[in-house]
């Protein structure tokens, strides 16, 4: 019962012919041919052709042709070249084959409900995930798990390196103000009390800093109980990170030599340092958006003051009730029809834009119908500003600054899209900084943090904390990478009265204050260190290293959109006793339909 | 604002000597001497001195005579040698000082509620936990968490280096037997379902080797909700690893490399290697234990056939009942009185043994008010067998075997401390082999497994599993470091039908087999590759590394014994919509009084 190999499936090559080796796998195809039964053995390593020869081994050949896919084997036998014009280049065994002396049945299988071997087959995402051990053992979700695994150790292995601690924080802890709703485990020892799933370990890890630990890292795990959209899971990882004593150009240098390191440690890619920095309001006026996407140009062009002189009176009347006009320029874009630019019109009406003017410029000068409210003069203007060549084509959109970012930065994604303006294997990252301090709820006017209340506000700027809040801009900073946010962070409030003041200005009543943030703003009484930090979307990269646009793909047992695991079977009703010993009771009961 | 140090304050030496140097960190401790303050700035790198001379700056130095206790500053001055005879060698600092040139409070600091620059106070441990940002800040919780970050680290590169892959499994998962209450997680979009916290990542690891991830770890968090002793905290950590196509000789082999590692790493101590093994028969016979603390000596020697000779009727009776008759020797003892030995049997009585018998050796011979029942025949056997010197004491219980062992187990070990036999700095490990399969719980008296139930029974014992499961034993393996279990593992069934009649053996009913293990069950039918695999108690392994006794010590932010953090006050009440989301009514509730 010594289940040992000597070798994977993926590693022997012309220099071990003549070996004697031992080698274990799953049945991944079986060919019979002239007598002589060939198979390649799988494992995560690789691929390696076995050949039963009833020549060398009757018995064995026998057994052989009792096997079936993907049951497990261990197999002794000899390394030898393959005939001539029979290696295999594409595979890194295709070189040799073993000729099998003897073999043993490890375990048999059940034929498995979607194909291990063939890479390119429909399965449905349900089945996949129901019998998920097996969509592991196709290959690709492997490939990320391995790649994942490389992105956490070279994080861990830089930051070390940087001397940072990993510190674990508590998973049983309580509500943090993330903003999303808390996960809670009720309490057996003090019924009727809840610990909390944390959001993130914000307040941990700022207590490390005021305990003087300095330099803190965790790859942490975080819950949000959220209604999930295609790439959020209800647990989800985060490179967390706190240090004090420095600055956000120490930090972001920092960051950058990490993100270098991992994306040359997984998937060999060099990556530019330092990277861009755009401030927010910039990121807003030229993307319409915090997250621009880099990798392709169309930026957004003020052209209020041409507006204003044109007899376009749809702009004017924006213009007159506040709202702004902008214009970006598609390259090429002269050669679509009317049809495909009206489309357009469809596509940003969803955002409440009413359409889209837009102006072709041919050899000849700009035609369209919306050619004629503008003099010669603008024309120009708008020639020049927007660098509009022969062939282009000008998109002029006009409605109130939020409502026309959100548009335009859909519409300007959207064409990128179509026009396949994106070039593949690009990393473009940027950092996006001066955020504002605070924002006001679409929904209840109220003022909230734009980050998280513990952000400092920009030094600059705390004179303004009173007299104009929406003003005051933030020390926080999001690094962005084609077009995804995968981090976030600030320098935080080292202050216990500037603390206090922030909690005043978001409405947070004394009580609420004292009964969340009581003991923090306690703690910030005991000599705290200015300290800043960042938090990076863990799985987000590993979606951009994996080139996958699911994060399903990229962990290994995940939840679906429904929250459930749908190869355990979770969550699942539990025993009366269980509940009793909680002192709970359950209002509703759901039946889950499991397929 | 640019808050950068050059240099942390347990770095500069008498090289740096006239270097500009900016430092920052805690005012550890002043003194004001002719004229001059001294200041001990401090981080958790170390301490450094600083001068303040009203000559060098006047402004400086008045600044400075405001700053308190914990306030936090940063300096900028010059690195010049201490004076003649006033080098401090037990400060890493201790050749230099700094001639400070300007001074910038960062933070002030209310008075602590126990002093954080004095090693040696006696803080009550409940102050400690809910100011635990200052009891990190103290020092010694610090070094440990450095200690506990430099365990992780050294164990990721080893197992890194050996091929495994770090995968991450879920938190929210569902139920899995290890035997103790589960943490539950209702879900808000599944009204009366719940998740559970994994007790382990059991199931998932061995899925994983289902899906031919082959090598597998994490350093993982798991939960159980019991009623905690000294040791147990809710969320636990464990470095979980599994393997296939393996023997469990190169599991032990792996693993004690690892511990040398880790050895090395953070305490750079060297240890033995290989461990040795003992097994479980021979483990509870000479120690009555499967977790022997193998330090120091007092080996039980099994004397039935001697008792069974003499004329001493109480051990005659207690073999006549089948029970058993062993005696250990304590090198020394004979030195013990009377009263001093009548305490053991005071001692051994709470475990539900009736007495002691003892037999001194002086230079002519054992005495004592036993030595008449046995011929000098008996007792010079007795002599023999248990390597009696002059000067010792031979310890003399009987009872039945389970009663016996666990008296004479804990008697051992209580004379041990009390005869201070236990060496410091010394690293006992050993492998405790070849566990049964089987036990009778003494509540129910129903079997139930020794390990859990996807244990493999020794392959040499499958024949016996419907004879006499209770003489199968499973191939399964603790490993003990001075007397404590500090890791478990085994060699899993990787055959379906073994497994089915395991869990038939335990009486689980088919139902039950089928709604917890179902889904299991049928993985394991998909090509299942023999694997095994151990769980190390991580949190343990710190305790040992760090020197203490308590696992709060090695844990950034513990739970009480009664599952509270102190700090932030965790289980809290939560507000009604909160449970009105999770469909879910509180039957009781209990106010938790915080100090």
């Amino acid at each position: 019962m010594d289940y040992r190999r000597t070798h994977d499936c993926g590693t022997l090559n012309a220099s071990n012919i003549g070996e004697k080796v031992i080698l274990s796998g799953w049945m991944h195809r079986r060919r019979d041919h002239g007598g002589l039964i060939f198979i390649d053995l799988r494992d995560r390593y690789g691929l390696t052709q076995l050949i039963f020869d009833p020549r060398i081994s009757k018995e064995t050949h026998e057994k052989a042709s009792s096997l079936r896919s993907e049951w497990v084997m261990s197999i002794t036998g000899k390394v030898r070249a393959r005939g001539e014009g029979l290696a295999n280049p594409k595979l890194k065994t295709g070189e040799i084959e073993i000729e099998v002396e003897s073999l043993q049945i490890l375990s048999k299988s059940k034929t498995p409900p979607f194909s291990i071997c063939d890479e390119f087959i429909d399965v449905n995402e349900e089945l996949r995930l129901k019998y998920r051990f097996l969509d592991i053992r196709r290959g690709k979700i492997c490939e990320n798990l391995v790649r994942r695994h490389q992105a956490m150790f070279a994080t861990r292995n830089f930051l070390n390196e940087k001397g940072f601690l990993e510190i674990t924080t508590p998973i049983l802890a309580k509500s943090t103000p993330e903003g999303a709703r808390d996960y809670l485990v009720p309490s057996r020892i003090s019924p009727g009390n809840f610990f909390a799933l944390p959001q993130s370990p914000q307040i941990y890890k700022q207590l490390l800093m005021i305990s003087g630990m300095d330099r803190y890292f965790q790859i942490a795990t975080c819950f949000r109980d959220e209604d999930l959209r295609a790439e959020r899971q209800p647990e989800f990882t985060q490179i967390d990170l706190e240090m004090s004593f420095s600055t956000p150009e120490e930090l972001f240098q920092l960051v950058e030599d990490m993100m270098s390191s991992i994306f040359k440690n997984c998937i060999d890619v060099t990556i530019q340092t330092p990277f861009r920095k755009m401030s927010y309001r910039d990121a807003m006026e030229e993307y319409g958006t915090d997250k621009p996407d880099t990798r392709f140009g169309m930026k957004f062009v003020r052209i209020d003051d041409i507006a204003e002189r044109s007899e376009f009176s749809i702009l004017k009347d924006q213009l007159k009730t506040g709202g702004s006009v902008k214009a970006f320029c598609v390259k090429g874009g002269a050669e679509l029809s009317r049809r495909e630019i009206d489309r357009y019109t469809e596509f940003v009406q969803k955002f409440g834009v009413k359409g889209v003017a837009w102006m072709k410029r041919e050899e000849a000068g700009f035609t369209s119908s919306v050619v004629k409210f503008f003099s010669q003069e603008l024309l120009k203007e708008i020639q020049k500003r927007l660098d509009v060549e022969t062939g282009d084509l000008v998109l002029i959109l006009a409605q109130q600054d939020g409502i026309l970012n959100q548009a335009m930065d859909h519409l300007r994604r959207h064409i990128a899209k179509e026009r396949k303006l994106i070039p593949k294997g690009v990393y473009e990252f940027l950092w996006v900084t001066e955020f504002p301090m605070f924002a006001i709820d679409p929904k209840t006017q109220e003022i909230e943090s734009e980050h998280h209340p513990f952000t400092s506000p920009h030094f600059d700027d705390i004179h303004l904390l009173e007299q104009d809040p929406l003003k005051v801009r933030a020390l926080a900073y999001d690094l962005v990478l084609n077009g995804y946010e995968i981090a976030s962070g600030s320098q935080r409030i080292h202050d216990s009265e500037v603390q206090k003041k922030i909690f005043e200005l978001l409405n947070l009543s004394q009580e609420e204050i004292q009964n969340k943030f009581g003991f923090f703003i306690e703690a910030l009484l005991y000599g705290t260190p200015p300290h800043l930090g960042i938090a990076l979307g863990f799985d987000r990269i590993n979606m951009i290293l994996s080139d996958t646009d699911s994060i399903r793909d990229v962990i290994a047992y995940p939840k679906t959109q429904k929250a459930a695991d749908l190869m355990m079977q979770a969550p699942s009703s539990v025993l009366p006793d269980q509940l009793h010993d909680l002192r709970i009771n359950v209002e509703e009961m759901t039946e889950i339909q499991w397929t």
